[in-house]
């Protein structure tokens, strides 16, 4: 039986910004979802709601032990004023895997789905329609039990909210320099890496601040037991052009397996351009560069799509990577990945799904 | 100059629970200390307020990237009828430790200390004063900027609440199982295992969980990088006696540094027992026990003082410590570190506070 979500519209509705002065996170459209878990009824009361304030007690866990999860995702608009999602289902899995590591009760991911786009449906009009901009979506899950003890929640709130998104290259696709980090471990396996989960973004600010002061955009992330394997860039997953291969770190348990990852695979497959999964040694990094191999890098993640590295710092020596310049196959997916995403060109994979409008929404 | 603490006392006084009834962390007092961080103010506004549940956006950044502190001590009732506090300015350095760690705004601790004592003195009724009981402090900071970029927030809390808590121990100290953890990892160095955070907390869930289907009371965490040396068991640090010995892990940046421990080591060393903190292995731990060397094993920590460890399970052997019974230095530091804390011996150290209940404080 298909669940029902019940929908309160706001009595006043926002003004909406501007499109050229979108930023990214800072604005929120007029309603969001918000379902609840309690014992023993389970995941109850699916309902759209007016955008407000969560009234909490300050003895809840999520203040405490931090046991929440999240996902991002975005809607965009087609030329033909269509919604849109990328590949939604693969976060809603990856929302239920993190809830397993987290021990947070899963969600119907069907359900959740049909929340996203009766959610986005009736915000249709926040998508904004310049190029490059979107509706970010934000799924999570945060554990709201007043109860101070070690122990997982009995009781949480899964909420989706929305926000409207400026282009992430307002010049164009712009190369970044980035850091090896050395001091700071993002995940070890064993630990939380392969979820989504506040703690990990919290523990990764340290050395963001460290760099930032330095200009560097984002750190390298390298594993957390031999400093040595190669991980990810900030919080995008990372690529390598080494002498025509394309080079991404297998998933060990502490990488985020992302769905632009996936996605960047599977475009260079269906190219026929070689891409392997496997460890990646910065040490190997630095022999390729030395020997004129180092191509290409760039990072992959759902906020940028793609993140060229021009330069890469370690041990004080700046390796500069195709002349500090976006190269062609990072470009090639840049370009192909948002096409899809905005319904420019065909979809060979099946990774779009519209979101319908039914007559009834109705648009300030 | 002092800065004062705003005062707004509560209309109606909620009913106190019986003391026998009393569990952990459940129940919460009147009142509440609240400070606001906001940019360029700084931490301003200290007050104290009914205790009541926080309005906070869905955006505000703890709800997705986790970042946040928290402390953990207790106020004590004397046989005279005094409040006393435990060290408490150990918990507040730890405090601005974890804060530097997490890039948050480091608190005055003098006003953080007066803020708690003046909150204790207003709720000095709730301190419970049978045998083993306590007033629970738990000071918190919570990053509540509205804002999904990953960034430290520009907006925090500083919320102290309270909650009385029964005996640890309803019947004696007791000894407990232990199972040693060998899939999941609670922090590695570089990581965020010295700071007090909720994302460790969070991540050591699972582990937890499934060791408590087996039977066991927690897990012993060992290092995340080989895997072999002994670092804290549960949320406490951990104590071993070796051929006559007390051997504690050394602090190597994924060890929370805990008052107790520290306690523990002072006493030790005041007694002229050896005490020594080092790298332990658990394959050292297994010779020794091997050997007849392992003679005691306890946790220590705010919550139980001292958790005596019965048995301890690793790779399927049980190594039962001292017939499973308390041993007896575990006893004398339980027994000397309560007593000082009840005010029931003298306090050589100088551990205890006292906490002043002007004559103006009224009680219900
Ligand atoms: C740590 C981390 N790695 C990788 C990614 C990329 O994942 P996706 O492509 O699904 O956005 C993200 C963010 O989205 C992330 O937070
Ligand atoms: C992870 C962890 N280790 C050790 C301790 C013991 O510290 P303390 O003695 O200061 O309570 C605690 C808790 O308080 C803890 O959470």
């Amino acid at each position: 039986m298909e669940q029902t979500i019940r929908v309160e519209l706001s009595e006043t509705l926002k003004e909406k910004p501007k499109t050229d002065q979108l930023e990214f996170g800072r604005v929120f459209t007029d309603h969001m979802f918000v379902m609840e878990y309690t014992e023993p009824l389970g995941w109850h009361n699916p309902s759209i709601v007016p955008y407000q304030p969560l009234t909490i007690d300050p003895s809840a866990m999520i203040f405490h032990y931090g046991q929440s999860v999240f996902e991002g995702l975005k809607a965009y608009l087609t030329s033909d004023g269509d919604a849109q999602l990328f590949r939604p289902e693969r976060n809603l899995k990856r929302l239920n895997r993190s809830n397993q590591r987290l021990c947070i009760p899963e969600i119907d991911e069907k359900l959740a789905l049909k929340a996203i786009k009766e959610l986005v449906a009736l915000e249709k009009d926040w998508i904004p329609g310049a190029e490059g901009t979107s509706l970010y979506i934000r799924p999570f899950i945060i554990s709201t039990e007043p109860y101070l003890g070690v122990a997982p929640s009995r009781h949480y709130k899964f909420i989706v909210i929305l926000s409207p998104v400026g282009a992430y290259y307002k010049e164009g696709i712009n190369p970044v320099k980035i850091a090896v980090e050395s001091q700071f471990v993002r995940a070890v396996v064993g630990g939380t890496g392969e979820a989504k989960t506040g703690g990990n973004y919290a523990s990764s600010l340290k050395a963001q601040e460290v760099v930032a002061k330095e200009g560097y955009a984002q750190v390298l992330w390298l594993d957390g037991v031999e400093k040595k394997y190669i991980e990810e860039v900030g919080s995008m997953n990372v690529f390598f052009k080494i002498n025509g291969e394309v080079v991404t770190p297998a998933l060990n348990g502490s990488i985020l397996e992302g769905v632009t990852r996936n996605s960047v695979i599977q475009l260079l497959k269906h190219w026929n351009v070689p891409v392997v999964e496997r460890k990646i040694s910065i040490d190997e990094l630095h022999e390729a560069y030395k020997a004129g191999q180092l191509e290409e890098a760039f990072g992959a993640g759902t906020a940028a799509v793609i993140s060229p590295i021009g330069q890469l710092t370690w041990r004080k020596e700046h390796l500069v990577i195709n002349n500090g310049e976006t190269g062609e196959i990072s470009k090639k997916v840049y370009d192909t990945l948002t096409e899809i995403q905005y319904g420019k060109t065909e979809d060979p994979f099946d990774w779009v799904e519209k979101v319908s409008v039914p007559s009834k929404v109705k648009h300030a």
